[in-house]
């Protein structure tokens, strides 16, 4: 086998078999394979595509070209969720605790955030002390002491997605379905998990802005999922708004405690509360999704989940002292309101534009060197449909630096839609795939 | 600009300005922007295509990567003739002395064999102590001399063409229309010449089989020439069969000998007449084709071409002697016949595998690396149209090494089609494109 005759294969537009595939990912993950024809088959994958069936051979070897934790000595079912990612979106921060207190095992090995959108990993660094980069052996020692436990991919987790994604990024092969999904369950799969709840976005904030796009990423990998022996649902959910109040680093942290304690907006908690009753029914915590439902309203309401983020954090050698004094997170120390243009209805945002807007402020990453300020954030007042005076605050900046403000200011305030007639906010859970 | 933002323009089908062509290979020759970079782009490009303007801007680019040739010095106009290569094609040999004695100048830069083509430069190397490797400064003396020089691309030619061209090699991005386009016109034009007849070869034994392919590639590189201030036109020419008699090193020298003393196959002479005539028109010396045609028939007759053909080999360090004594050639010392296995006509040939065939002998190269017998040689006694016997002599093969002889035998039998019924041969020069 030669990779230069499966290049053209695929630039043909021809079908791999499994072998074909585990040639190329074996071959480049050794360095026997070089970038250059890694990148011209990307490309032809990028234009081509993948079928269901090459999509989860290539999960099946970016998985095996590293270790697959197990956690077989845990009498208890490990379930975790998946997110395509978004703007404020931190249910990780509370599905985990609540999903851990209802009795599963939630191993999640998460990511960084990148352009607009945030990074579970970036959010709980956020937390003084706490480490995200432990061992295997320390995630699985965490994770058997309190049922959860939070960490970023270490060298040995799926080497070729590490060295693909970093060349998918320097050759624009990135939004592909097939490259996505091998890239996001290759390394889901590697966590040792039973089951997995995939929270697919779709929207402006959105990786895949149409919904046809994010119902076939869904469905791919579903499909893969299964291929592998695994359970998995999709819930399509919606991001054409910031989900909760908050987007920022410290402040969805603050706005995670608020829902573990009860309160907290009402569609940030919805969903989070949803996607713990689909973990708990596919880990066969509990027989029906209403049931799973009450189950995670019973770990909230009796502040049994709290209890359990309060554990991982000191677990995982962060101060749990932030739980009960927010204060103790890096915050902002200027804030500046954006008012509204015109009084009308919010009838859309252009939600990607406040991720970049925050990392503007240097509350994101543009690039993968950028440092963070976790402390910067914003807080959304008026979201789809309300009704809006001219001269109201639509939204806050908690910002540091000045640097960039006059264009982040700027670009916040064009991305609410104000508009003459009211329309309502599309349904928070679109769909669910693979029930 | 960013080449990612590039590769991702022409992923996404955009054509791209003259500028951000010009970043791309400025860029990559310089060493700045990666090979994994500039190998997704050319996927990109091999699937999405290049337009004319692109094809022209790109071919500009790689031109000027390098020298151009400056010959200004030389009172007469400078001309060149380039074939996109098949099997038996030795008609640079013939025609380049042919329309030097006819008062022109032929910087001819060639290339080298691979696949089932053969090289001009292999060719002329068949001859002892002939050197291809002249430098810049050897080559314009020589043309000065005689009023021809054949040559191998130097490193001061065309660097971005190599670099580009090794990489497309290993990343099956070879057979795109504005990318072969833009790798011999950028080489030809370095050449510092004033016009280019082109002869580019459809049929079996063709790199561009189907006809609409040859005239596309055709239509572009005429295109291509004349935004670059050249005057050119295309031949569309059949290689539905070998040209000439003979193909191999040792083999195509002793046939263009032939043929500059008059005598020779007719569709080699007639081929080599034809493009010398164009030629002629191109460089201003005749005011018609058919003036030209007679030109070049004088020059033929006359023997000066032949004399021309002598005082370049000599200039080039070659024993001229051959021209007298083919026996000075290296030859191969077993012969072999294929025989016919039923009567009939030959209705068409799979000319690619008489080249393949040849290069399984040694006759040429399967890889680049591959070290080339100069003896080892076809000769063919019967072509499309003819009236063959069961028993009779189809062809011959003169070869040394036995390794591969089983195997070769069996494919050139094979790719003599035998029928019921005569079919004429195509026409040798089916249409003149940008007359």
């Amino acid at each position: 086998m030669r990779a230069v005759d499966l290049i053209r294969k695929k630039r043909d537009s021809g079908e791999h078999s499994r072998e074909e595939i585990d040639f190329l990912i074996s071959g480049y993950t050794k360095g026997d394979i070089p970038d250059y024809q890694m990148a011209a088959w990307l490309m032809a994958v990028w234009i081509r595509g993948l079928s269901p069936a090459e999509s989860a051979a290539l999960t099946e070897c970016m998985l095996y070209s590293g270790q697959v934790v197990d956690h077989s000595e845990l009498p208890v079912k490990k379930v975790d969720k998946h997110s395509t990612g978004g703007v404020g979106d931190n249910t990780s921060l509370i599905l985990a605790p609540v999903v851990a207190a209802g009795g599963l095992a939630v191993p999640m090995i998460s990511g960084r955030g990148l352009g607009h959108t945030g990074g579970t990993l970036d959010k709980l660094e956020a937390i003084p002390g706490f480490t995200t980069g432990l061992s295997l052996a320390d995630f699985r020692r965490v994770l058997r002491e309190c049922g959860m436990s939070l960490i970023g991919q270490t060298g040995e987790i799926a080497p070729a997605d590490k060295k693909i994604y970093a060349l998918r990024d320097a050759t624009s092969t990135v939004e592909n379905i097939g490259l996505i999904c091998a890239s996001i369950m290759s390394k889901k799969l590697a966590e040792g998990i039973d089951a997995l709840v995939l929270d697919v976005k779709t929207g402006s904030g959105a990786f895949m802005e149409r919904e046809t796009d994010a119902v076939r990423l869904a469905e791919v990998m579903v499909d893969t999922a299964r291929r592998m022996g695994k359970k998995a649902v999709a819930l399509l959910t919606d991001m054409s708004q910031p989900l909760g109040r908050m987007a920022g680093h410290s402040n969805e942290v603050i706005e995670a405690i608020d829902v573990l304690r009860g309160k907290g907006p009402d569609d940030l908690r919805e969903l989070s509360i949803e996607l713990s009753a689909w973990m708990f029914l596919l880990g066969e915590r509990t027989k029906s999704v209403e049931e799973g439902r009450r189950l995670a309203e019973d770990m909230v309401a009796s502040g049994k989940a709290l209890a359990k983020f309060r554990d991982c954090i000191r677990l995982q050698g962060g101060d749990a002292r932030v739980i009960d004094d927010v204060r103790l997170l890096p915050l902002a120390k200027k804030r500046v309101d954006i008012l509204c243009a015109k009084t009308g209805f919010v009838t859309a945002t252009h939600c990607r534009e406040f991720g970049v807007a925050l990392a503007m402020l240097e509350g994101g990453r543009g690039k993968k060197e950028d440092r963070i300020d976790h402390g910067v954030g914003l807080e959304f007042h008026r979201r789809i449909g309300d009704r809006v005076q001219q001269g109201e605050k639509l939204a806050t900046i908690q910002y540091n630096s000045e640097t960039r403000l006059a264009e982040a200011k700027k670009l916040i305030e064009s991305s609410f839609v104000i508009g003459d007639t009211a329309s309502p906010a599309p349904p928070l859970i679109r769909r669910v795939i693979g029930a």
